[in-house]
């Protein structure tokens, strides 16, 4: 490891629209729990964007980046296996104990402590001490080294997949844990265990289809049949999140739900993302079962419309999954929702308002939930779905089915690697991951 | 039944302010599901102030009041007890064959179908043919007699409470269950069912304590450590929705979660609510058990502030019951909702922004429930919790912890009760019954 040498990394300089590959020093452990891990691959994800653009508030030049896979080469002395010491503090996270210089690791997009009343709930996002990769306050990265802080709780051993059998899982592949496949599983599972969404899932009549909630069977009810109900759902933004989540709903339909029908309307203004969507539906439904009782359509904003209103006779759709981030994307999402739906929206919003009044999500019976997603927790789950669905996870980047478009090494030097920000920030390009050492 | 005669109704008269005690005809049969009752009590709620106060739009004359219990006096011919008829469509709701002359019924606050697929599913609230007593579309409960449409969808025979031995029910307790208490019941077990709860609740790290969501055990999870934790709630506003909100959640929280602790900080910047909600509580507690293992608190605005945050180290509520409906108490739950909380509002909003950055409500992982409350399917729970709870909703009308705060008669003129509608406009009187017939 050589850590007192130079690295490339990816920096962000201000105001804005200024991303440069340098040479910087390599990062050292800065505490105990540090990780020092190098990198494989680094993803560019829509979200840099937000920093890349600039913002109001000055921020500091850094290294750019909150997906990244790689191996760990050094482990601070609170790891078992660390050079400098052998002891563990009992009752930490079990990564402490286990961790080895040469793990291949993904790490989630924000560190967080593992140890707090927050993270031990599997709120990982709101780590009070969690901070976000590739931000002014965390070095990212796209870079040839990144320390982890916390990394018995922050990193994810792929040894955990491994020891299913899957051991063929490429780098490519794992990237997708970082971020986008856990976000589009939340949105997915956050959707489907909206309690507004009980009624249509079981049958069961709201309130009783609530858990613990029963009538003495004094009072009269009403009788739900549901059952035979299609269920309907929305996809706002087919960026890589939201095939993600596509391919999550998907699943989580098919697996919890296999006898239900279903219906999903996936939406994006670009053609390009429609295709690749449908390619990738097409692989899924290619074993007859993949779909189960299912139909996906990919539809632009203004039909997507028309297919709703169709389908659900102008009643809309039982949950809408927002994954672009703006207003007008949650004004679509609330066009699409039914009455006593559920808007899950796991966009990055900005400083600006939300855009609905009070009277219209009464008037509707409206749920939202909003927020980043707590990655590590969810990294867990969503591994399940990357080993099972790696005919699409799998894909090498660049096919028709993959959600990643492009390997970029930084041996092109720092022009090429400028020119793949502005096209990336101008939707020539789509996802890319960076190899650092290519 | 003197339906071709006349009879005393508060008439909303345009533009504003201008409520008066009226002899109007007596409503008729419109349609072979319709049902009149004859009025005992009537409410008079604090959304009655939307319409009172004038729209921008311009609105038709009509009788106010969507608050009403009372006797039946006229079934229309679908009933198999009507005078017209003795037969009945087959599947139609069971209070079509039951329902009689002389039954004693309260009535949902809108009516519904009760054979729509939304009314089915429970979400009576969203009944594509349901209609607001007391709007300009349908003709209120501040009358002699009223009509009511579906009857057999929309009314509450209270013989289904009798049945339980609850015989003793006084008409100023049933008039609970047609708004206040549903609501109040609703928003508590909106709260309580929400998935972000499940962890706080069950102790179940997220998102393992989602149902139907199980780990594969190949992957490593982390361990709450919740059961021991304390969960925090606010309720914003203790008007007597509120009020009724904070018994649901008290109920809530002893009978299905007898041993977890939790606190409950009850805000309302009105000293007067403070008080009728500190005695009603101590009623609660009297039995010793009736609160558990949990502590509820009243508090101004300010004060709430820091009572929660002392309580959480700053972290803030797992969830706030908002029982206002405006955005200045959609700011307060904010403030005082923990990340990953939830923001049940079921009060009345206006037609204005929400108030909310689409920015901060990803910051704080913030999920928010609005709408009205689906009344007659609520009926059927709150009205298990008015038998067990007499000792609250049964009290006299000006009791200490009483919610009603007198009853008045018509007999005392239109004068008195254009003064009556004034004073509670201002805040001057609390919740007011009318008695037509006194």
């Amino acid at each position: 490891m050589d850590s007192a040498n130079l690295m490339k990394a990816i920096r962000w300089h201000p105001p804005s629209y200024d991303q440069r590959l340098e040479d910087i020093p390599t990062p050292m452990l800065q505490h105990p729990d540090d990780v020092i891990v190098k990198v494989a691959l680094a993803g560019l994800c829509g979200s840099d964007l937000h920093i890349y653009r600039g913002t109001d508030k000055p921020m500091a030049i850094h290294t750019s980046g909150h997906e990244f896979v790689g191996t760990v080469v050094e482990l601070g002395s609170n790891y078992k296996h660390s050079s400098v010491n052998d002891t563990k503090t009992e009752g930490r996270p079990s990564l402490y104990d286990t961790l080895k210089v040469g793990d291949e690791v993904v790490s989630a997009f924000t560190s967080n402590c593992g140890e707090c009343r927050l993270c031990k709930q599997g709120i990982t996002c709101r780590c009070p001490f969690g901070l976000l990769f590739g931000s002014p306050r965390l070095e990212g990265g796209q870079a040839q080294y990144v320390r982890v802080p916390f990394g018995g709780a922050t990193l994810f051993p792929t040894s955990a997949l491994k020891s299913e059998g899957k051991s063929e899982i490429a780098a490519h592949s794992l990237l997708l844990l970082a971020d986008i496949l856990p976000t589009g599983v939340y949105a997915a599972i956050q959707a489907l265990g909206h309690p507004k969404l009980a009624t249509p899932l079981t049958g069961a009549p709201w309130p009783y289809s609530l858990p613990g909630l029963t009538t003495t069977g004094a009072v009269p009810r009403t009788s739900a049949e549901t059952n035979d109900d299609v269920l309907h759902f929305a996809v706002v933004g087919l960026g890589p999140v939201g095939m993600c989540a596509c391919v999550a709903l998907l699943d989580q339909l098919t697996t919890r739900y296999p006898t239900r029908k279903w219906k999903i309307v996936a939406i994006d203004p670009i053609e390009s993302r429609r295709r690749t969507l449908e390619t990738m539906y097409s692989t899924i439904g290619a074993d007859g079962k993949g779909t189960g009782q299912g139909e996906l359509v990919v539809r632009g904003i203004e039909e997507a419309k028309t297919t709703v209103s169709e389908w659900t006779n102008g009643e809309g759709c039982c949950a809408v999954l927002e994954v672009v981030g703006n207003a007008s994307a949650l004004n679509l999402s609330y066009d699409l929702v039914r009455p006593f739906g559920v808007i899950t929206s796991v966009g990055v919003h900005p400083a600006k308002p939300v855009g609905f009044e009070g009277e219209e999500l009464y008037n509707k019976n409206v749920s939202l939930d909003f927020g980043r997603c707590p990655a590590r927790a969810m990294i867990e789950v969503a591994a399940v779905l990357l080993a099972k669905r790696q005919d699409i996870f799998g894909s090498a980047p660049g096919g028709s089915n993959s959600l990643i478009e492009a390997i970029e090494g930084f041996k092109q030097g720092p022009e090429v690697v400028k020119a793949i920000y502005e096209k990336f920030d101008k939707g020539l390009v789509g996802k890319i991951a960076f190899d650092p050492w290519a």
